[in-house]
């Protein structure tokens, strides 16, 4: 059975966990107490992942990190939520890779410093993030004023990426996409309505922690 | 012929271009006015690339968008510095990954502020990147401190995903990886000694401009 290393808080792994639940394909979780500082320990870095970060996926023997990759090897082994041809593919990791790069990076960032960092953030550092984040989100926000899903009308692994951290709630963040990015928030329902879907803080384990700043 | 949409001082062009020389791939370039502005038109948004990023490449009629969507599509073209198998696609696509969400990503943000933004960097969103660009940096360095490419022993796309910035000269950063990150800088110095290597300025048209800040 694969195992997903994972915590609660974070979106990343939750766009995989969210994934198998969808495809019905069985897993465990197996806890990350990123929190206090297992990811930046030598024994995380040297033994299970030296870009020091979560997810990580076991399965069969083999180590996988980075959720778009567990998130294809999914999609290609269940043949759900994939690409129909070549050019979709393309496409679907287009979206994936601005997620990476801007979408989730900026928001997962701004979130943790606001929320969970170990020290109150530095006002002109979150003035700097959330001007990131909103161009990230606006893009989104703008693509999704004309469709249901990412790519071609339907839910894809594209959407399972980009919606990582859109479920957590707005205290954590501070600010409502209710309010801020209608758009986003519509395609949030859409994906909460579906049949398999749970809540990051039910699917994960770890506890909850109140915003600290 | 491959028409791509970059200008000089793009270092994820430049990482598509080089590819092209590296792979002797027939392209033209076309000049984008980005430090004016350009991309952040309606007109390149809705027309050319709704994620207002650079590169964008036509093909055969098809616009394509994202370095990491281009290399990978070069790759399969021509049979060049791809993926051997499955799992090593897998293992380049993890590393390209990492490049657009750490190490070229908060790299090329960093580079920006120093020396082409519109205003002064605030100190203390500059102190805040650079501890980012250090420790995506120091992830790199330590993979090539026992290997001469990132996967495989040889050049692959993943070289050349993550190289993009990494030619262009240090004043524009504020320091040099020569002394910050040796192996990353051997490892520099090996993709240049191929035998198509351009510099950056050569390579894609616009004019440099000195560091203002």
């Amino acid at each position: 059975m694969k195992k997903l290393h994972c915590f609660c808080q974070s979106g990343n792994a939750y766009k995989v966990a969210l994934a198998m639940e969808f495809m019905n394909v069985p897993w465990q979780p197996v806890f990350v107490d990123f929190m206090n500082g297992q990811t930046r320990d030598t024994a995380w870095r040297d033994g299970v992942n030296p870009m020091g970060e979560v997810p990580v996926m076991e399965d069969n023997g083999r180590v996988i990190t980075q959720s778009t990759v567990m998130l294809r090897m999914l999609a290609r082994e269940t043949g759900l939520f994939g690409a129909r041809d070549g050019d979709e593919d393309d496409e679907l990791l287009r979206w994936m890779l601005f997620d990476n790069h801007k979408f989730t990076a900026n928001f997962a960032t701004y979130r943790f410093m606001k929320s969970f960092g170990p020290s109150a953030p530095d006002p002109a550092v979150m003035k700097f993030m959330r001007s990131r984040v909103d161009a990230a989100y606006g893009i989104v926000n703008k693509h999704l004023s004309t469709r249901a899903f990412m790519v071609g009308e339907r839910l894809t692994i594209a959407d399972l990426s980009l919606c990582g951290y859109v479920f957590y709630p707005p205290e954590e963040c501070g600010f409502d996409i209710r309010e801020t990015h209608p758009n986003i928030f519509a395609w949030r329902e859409r994906i909460r309505a579906q049949p398999r879907w749970q809540d990051p803080y039910d699917l994960m384990p770890g506890e909850r922690i109140a915003p600290k700043w």
